[in-house]
């Protein structure tokens, strides 16, 4: 062959070059262009398309350091055989609109996300976390690629045992933990360890998210009422329920501290039955503002009847995906036997990135730093809320990333929500949180305010624009009746 | 406190500013050295443990720059306030064997790993795997620490769609790809998609991860019979069963290719009743070493029944744990509506170094380089075994990372791996990719041969200790008889 048909748009924001690039390289990758075929050489194709002749090398040579083509001194250039990995669809002509086109999924434009969970990205220590992750590819090496450890790697939950020891008082063997890529899959294959058709008790409201992860696993879930102490271990029902899932360092969503009695309670209904377990979600234990750090439930509970759940989306970035799960003693020996072939789900990379993160000092120092961070918010937002005329109550705000805020204003939770989001700002109520067929809160609008990723001027600013939006809402209210 | 009871050990690896670094560090993290308290000063401290005041005050300076002390000039070095995170356990010890021991798992030695699925650890660009982890980082820079898309950030969506197509043929639109942690991740997720209590029909030999997996769901496996052009479609129960999990472009472990009219039939089965669906898993289709690459099942059903499973253990590493599911668009609503709230399980950083490895273009050139690689690992690998007379036949040697041969030795295959064992080879027979209950290969061993993580040296010292080891069953197995 010895024209390209090139049609360059010297208009384009797209370099001549590249574009030469792309024609050839798409060519070649669904077989227009074939194996062994020579290309026009740089002066005769810079000549066709009246371009310099610089420019057409600069295309060539991409092309020959990516080894689609082959440079043969004194004869030309010639395509490469990537006929193998390329050629299947020889002669088929451009990709479909579905697999190549340029669409990309509709973003709604938020102003002020007030949802729980979110996590502050102006003081994570960007430079360590980019050093860390060098540092991990740079000492595995050639290790890095061979698979892992399916219950994470050593060294990893070692470092995970020495910190739930120091800074929850958990004591949990590194070979009795398994690290996974978050907490639902966690309980997946906790589900998988138990078996199937189990009940389990919930408080109400939860976290949802466990909730509907055990519903897709098949077990029954039972509300179980609280009360300010937490779960009401009392009325969980006698029959066949086997598994207890609980926050006590911090129910998710109303800040429920449990007490030391009504853990006692719970550790001995999970003792007065063979089979039953306590699940301890502990997942944003590490940001406490009033007291003493509460220990947790497991620390207590030196008969193994608890299954210790924990994650760094918290700690570190809910984006990494990495949680961590301690089994009792007399749960290994099945986890082994049913789950022990399931490869870890966690790359090794950032499982090392984050044993460095750890062992270095710098986990500490940023939880440290966070929970300065995190507190001046949560003062912030309070002293904010505390101005407000709709705003009744405010509670949970000893620990975590959000606070509960009871309204006083005369519009309902989900009109204030609609209202808010048509601004731009997104909400969770409590609503949301609560088990389907579970009573629920009843009358005036009840709200999980996180306050992680918003900046003081920005809780300032959102907050103002909520009074608007309570406004607008009560009017929308008023309408209806 | 004026005193520190540090025993030194100058005959330790660890240097002598690490020993006293980890001493008060260990002492602060477990409260015997509480908030406030002030430390010896550099010269007493040295002067005590008759070492150099510079090493002391090389671990001060460690411990200041970590948050663990404080130096008040003039006054000298005070413990910090750590307590909030180390100190739940205040005046409780030391640390309990369990959590804080240094035991290390035991490793077994290995020699030579002929496991299947081992990846060359050789040639991986390990640099440039360096640079987009690097550039992924600084590129998301704030955007990485927020949680990422449930199905996978849509950027690495649409470059694996682009990729399938190109490479595999499959139409697979962003929208229907789901990115996860690893093939058996996404099967217990499309579990979850199609409902609890299905029946799947399987090969046999298979990836019995695969089945162990489905076991574990709850499904029941139906183990049907193949021939030599894959699984007997007309010997698929007719009753109920909904599934069927095939590899068709390289059967795993007989490297079986299913031909076109074989792909016809199942599809016709797929097609002849309502909620039918083929399970494509297409595990290691980049490494084809004769012939043209053979296109996805997945690119001929326009119709939808066919569920895509790929991943890039093979092609990249296993220990990145990165899969990807392209569901028919039927089944997409009950995945948002079952499955949308889980989130992702890889992480977003992971996510994104792979998306710029592969639209950087490294990623095909990996793959043509390493079928080159691979393929003189096989080449090497067939022609040891053909100048053996313990060798019968090879199979499945067009693709893959694996052969299998079949044995001529008067031995079982027990006795020949675990003759291996005994010797630091790892082996992987037959007889373990049979389903349990369906009928398996009978007499002489059969095995499965990685070639993917040897040398050629190794290669030629592992089949010559091989030799060894065939002797050494086939005496074990006289004296039995």
């Amino acid at each position: 062959m010895n024209e390209l048909l090139i049609d360059l748009d010297v208009h384009a924001k797209t370099a001549l070059y590249e574009q030469i690039y792309e024609y050839i390289r798409t060519h070649i990758s669904d077989g227009r262009l074939s194996c062994g075929e020579r290309l026009p050489s740089t002066r005769l194709l810079a000549a066709n398309l009246q371009i310099s002749r610089s420019t057409v090398e600069a295309a060539y040579e991409q092309l020959v350091s990516e080894g689609y083509l082959e440079a043969r001194p004194g004869s030309g250039y010639y395509v490469c055989d990537v006929g193998a990995l390329y050629g299947v669809f020889k002669g088929h002509g451009a990709l479909p609109q579905a697999a190549g086109g340029k669409k990309q999924e509709a973003r709604e434009t938020i102003r002020y996300n007030f949802l729980p969970g979110q996590i502050d990205s102006v003081h994570f220590p960007y430079s360590v976390w980019r050093r860390v992750n060098k540092e991990a590819i740079l000492e595995m090496e050639r290790d890095m690629v061979q698979a892992g450890h399916p219950q994470g790697e050593y060294a990893f939950r070692r470092t995970i045992a020495d910190y739930l020891y120091q800074a929850r008082g958990a004591v949990c063997a590194p070979e009795r933990l398994i690290v996974g890529a978050g907490n639902e899959y966690l309980l997946q294959l906790l589900g998988q360890v138990i078996g199937p058709g189990r009940r389990v008790a919930m408080e109400s409201p939860t976290y949802l998210q466990a909730y509907e992860t055990f519903r897709n696993m098949g077990y029954e879930v039972d509300a179980v009422p609280m009360d300010g102490d937490g779960m009401l271990v009392s009325e969980i029902p006698q029959d066949g329920t086997c598994l207890a899932y609980v926050m006590p360092s911090h129910q998710f969503p109303l800040g429920t501290v449990m007490p030391l009695k009504r853990r006692l309670q719970l550790l001995a209904w999970a003792e007065e039955k063979e089979g039953r377990y306590i699940i301890e979600d502990d997942h944003d234990s590490e940001f406490r503002y009033k007291g003493k750090p509460i220990p947790s439930l497991q620390s207590l509970a030196g008969h193994g009847r608890v299954i210790y759940l924990g994650t760094f989306s918290n700690s570190i970035m809910p984006s990494i995906r990495i949680s961590y799960m301690a089994l009792p003693q007399e749960l290994m020996e099945a986890y082994h036997e049913k789950c022990g072939f399931y490869a870890s789900t966690v790359s090794k990379i950032q499982q090392m990135a984050v044993c460095r993160f750890m062992a270095g000092g710098y986990f500490g120092r940023h939880l440290n730093k966070m929970r300065g961070v995190y507190k001046e918010k949560r003062d912030h937002l309070i002293q904010l809320l505390r101005g407000r005329k709709w705003v009744k109550q405010i509670y949970g705000d000893h620990a975590g990333l959000h606070i509960v805020a009871e309204l006083s204003c005369a519009c309902t939770e989900r009109a204030l929500i609609a209202c808010a989001a048509e601004d731009g700002i997104k909400l969770q109520g409590m609503s949301d949180c609560y088990i389907a067929g579970a009573q629920a809160h009843g009358g005036r609008p009840v709200l999980l305010l996180g306050f992680g990723n918003l900046t003081e001027k920005e809780l300032s600013a959102g907050v103002e624009a909520l009074d608007q939006c309570v406004e607008k809402a009560e009017k929308m209210c008023e309408k209806i009746e």
